[in-house]
């Protein structure tokens, strides 16, 4: 709202790119927008034209031929990266990895009570490959040693609202340093250069983690005894009980959110959606994904409202393969998707098709979204729900 | 079934040791037992004779002065190490963990539809302080470097049953090399050796991971390619769908059951109990875990059957303290015990009190447990739900 007071001519937004025409737009300045649900299903990688958009300020406008990345905190002083050095200095290495908005299916859990926050629908995932310089050779390289006083690693990024302030998050050191955290400094998305929407011409990609930690635009890192100050880290994307109110809230109490509990979705068929009785059969399709590097394991789908499941078959990398070999155990950054045919039942007219996963830590989705509703509208991970009518005629 | 036929003056189990008589007998012989619910959150560490009993086979008797630990598969052939040897050549490393057997609250799932074995209630879970060599030190002082072929850590117990077959389960090397990991060649139990029903000599103890991989009188450690082939790895402990029946299950569809997810229960009051409204006020109490070294940050309870919530305290280590600092990111091996007081509602005749855990990675538990059967009736974590009548005189 700030934004409205700034006066045309100076519109930081003016600058932002172009963007599908295709995508739903939750927010225009900041820029927040989804693809339309039923494409997620269909692209193991996400096109990076539909993957979702989630700005929290306007996109800055960098000429990568200046860019200078700088390191602080370390025990010889500050450091210096061009993207030069970024791209020539330290091994190139690919990740193919789901990032989740917290506030993916919103929508659903302001329809419980409401909330605060943009109505994301179930599209604010998606899957890219992502490439750049690992964040862990980086910092070997700059001088910073495990076993450091440093807990976190803070990022900045180029974005800034009005009164200056950049936007910021951190993650923690273990993360950051891990041989098998696969934390990419990402100059390259899909095998192109990063959009300008998805942080031209560096972000962090932190696998298993919250979107929000993966900092687009990246400025500065920072290695810090402390977590990030910034309101992002400390007074938004933490989880709560339903219980708690805007009057009781003490964002103190909640840890910053880092990995994310296992998710799924039907992407098809769409709510609302009526068949034909004659078809004989129904494709249910969807994704799957749980953070921490937790392979999705089984998704099983009803189509009577939970009475009664069926296994749905995850599908590898390319369309209409069986599931690829599992990833090395812990680092299963990528979604699957899954889908199932099934004979449609004669009698029903309406039918509530449900899905819900399970990671290999036998973590489940909980059954309904008021439980876990909290006032921010994030970490909505119940079963994902469509109703659709059978038509006989 | 098997033992019935061998004459009872070879009984296996003649030599099993005395417990306590106020354990809850599920099965005399293997001897497996749970104590009574309401002591689990009255004592953060759980009193030796009070943590359940979860025997596979007769409980072997061992000398400890000719104790041998064999280990295979490294690259200078095997080697053997005694009692004295672990306990001397090693650093003790002491971990407070939670155990949980998979079946805990097997009754609830059983109360859906019939499930195959023993009938857990609430209590097949205890917290305790171990000690031991780690298995880290151990298998890198023995020649096993990281980075080689083995993949998984295979563990044989001295207990086997009529034909001679060993209790057997294995681990990924990942969790037994990692300095993060706390895996154990424990020795000692609550400060004193090992007792005969948890492993006497020596126990692995492998923080985070389900008990059935935390195997007791560890005869032999074999480092292996693959998976131990035994029973309990390949066709037990692993998750199928509710609709997966005994005619439709395909062992290899599913892994093996390594982390555990988030639980919870209520310890107190107990099921059925009377209150008087004229006390005014309601302690309710419980236990909260969950595996893969997450820590449970917070847990919510419902006296009006899952419509409104509380979230409780979470209680240090010292009754009454408030709650300890965080341990290390990703080592939260024990449990939280929590605690809720509240004034009981007037018009309420009868209360459904339900428990839920939230942890670190924002798993929470399911609902219901019905969607979560499963034919042998393990990872039973929906929410808890205790019913009690509150009297007005
Ligand atoms: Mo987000
Ligand atoms: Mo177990």
């Amino acid at each position: 709202e700030d934004c409205k007071q700034v006066v045309s001519t100076t519109d930081p937004y003016a600058d932002d790119p172009p963007r599908h025409p295709a995508l739903k737009v939750n927010s225009q300045k900041p820029f927040n927008a989804e693809p339309p649900s039923q494409i997620l299903a269909e692209n193991y990688i996400t096109p990076s034209a539909f993957f979702f958009k989630r700005n929290h300020l306007p996109v800055p406008k960098v000429d990568p031929s200046t860019y200078q990345l700088e390191i602080h905190g370390l025990p010889k002083g500050p450091v210096s990266l061009s993207l030069m050095d970024l791209k020539s200095r330290f091994p190139k290495h690919t990740v193919t990895a789901t990032l989740q908005c917290a506030g993916n299916r919103r929508m659903e859990m302001n329809q419980v009570k409401q909330v605060k926050g943009l109505s994301w629908g179930i599209a604010a995932i998606g899957n890219a490959t992502w490439a750049g310089a690992r964040l862990r050779d980086v910092l070997l390289e700059v001088g910073c040693k495990p076993g450091s006083n440093f807990q976190h690693v803070v990022f900045e990024g180029l974005d800034r609202d009005v009164t200056g302030t950049a936007y910021e998050a951190s993650i923690p050191i273990s993360k950051a340093m891990s041989e098998e955290g696969d934390v990419l400094l990402a100059y390259e998305m899909n095998g192109e250069e990063l959009p300008r929407d998805h942080g031209f011409p560096v972000r962090v990609v932190v696998p298993g983690i919250v979107g929000a930690r993966n900092v687009k635009w990246l400025a500065k890192i920072v290695l810090s005894e402390e977590e990030s100050s910034s309101h992002w880290q400390q007074n938004d994307y933490k989880g709560f009980s339903p219980g708690t109110d805007w009057d009781t809230v003490d964002y103190k109490s909640a840890p910053a959110i880092q990995e994310l509990p296992v998710q799924s979705a039907i992407t098809q068929p769409a709510e609302g959606s009526v068949v034909d009785l004659s078809q004989g059969v129904l494709t249910v399709k969807g994704y799957a994904w749980s953070g921490g590097g937790r392979e999705v394991i089984r998704v099983d789908v009803s189509l009577d409202g939970g009475k009664t499941w069926q296994v749905a078959t995850l599908r590898g990398e390319e369309e209409g393969q069986e599931a690829a070999p599992s990833p090395p155990l812990g680092r299963a950054w990528a979604w699957k998707l899954w889908e199932l045919t099934v004979a449609l039942p004669a009698e029903a007219q309406e039918l509530e098709i449900i899905c819900k996963a399970v990671d290999s830590s036998y973590n489940v989705q909980p059954d309904t979204m008021g439980p876990i509703w909290n006032l921010r509208g994030i970490l909505g991970n119940a079963w994902h729900r469509v109703k659709i009518t059978v038509r006989k005629d």
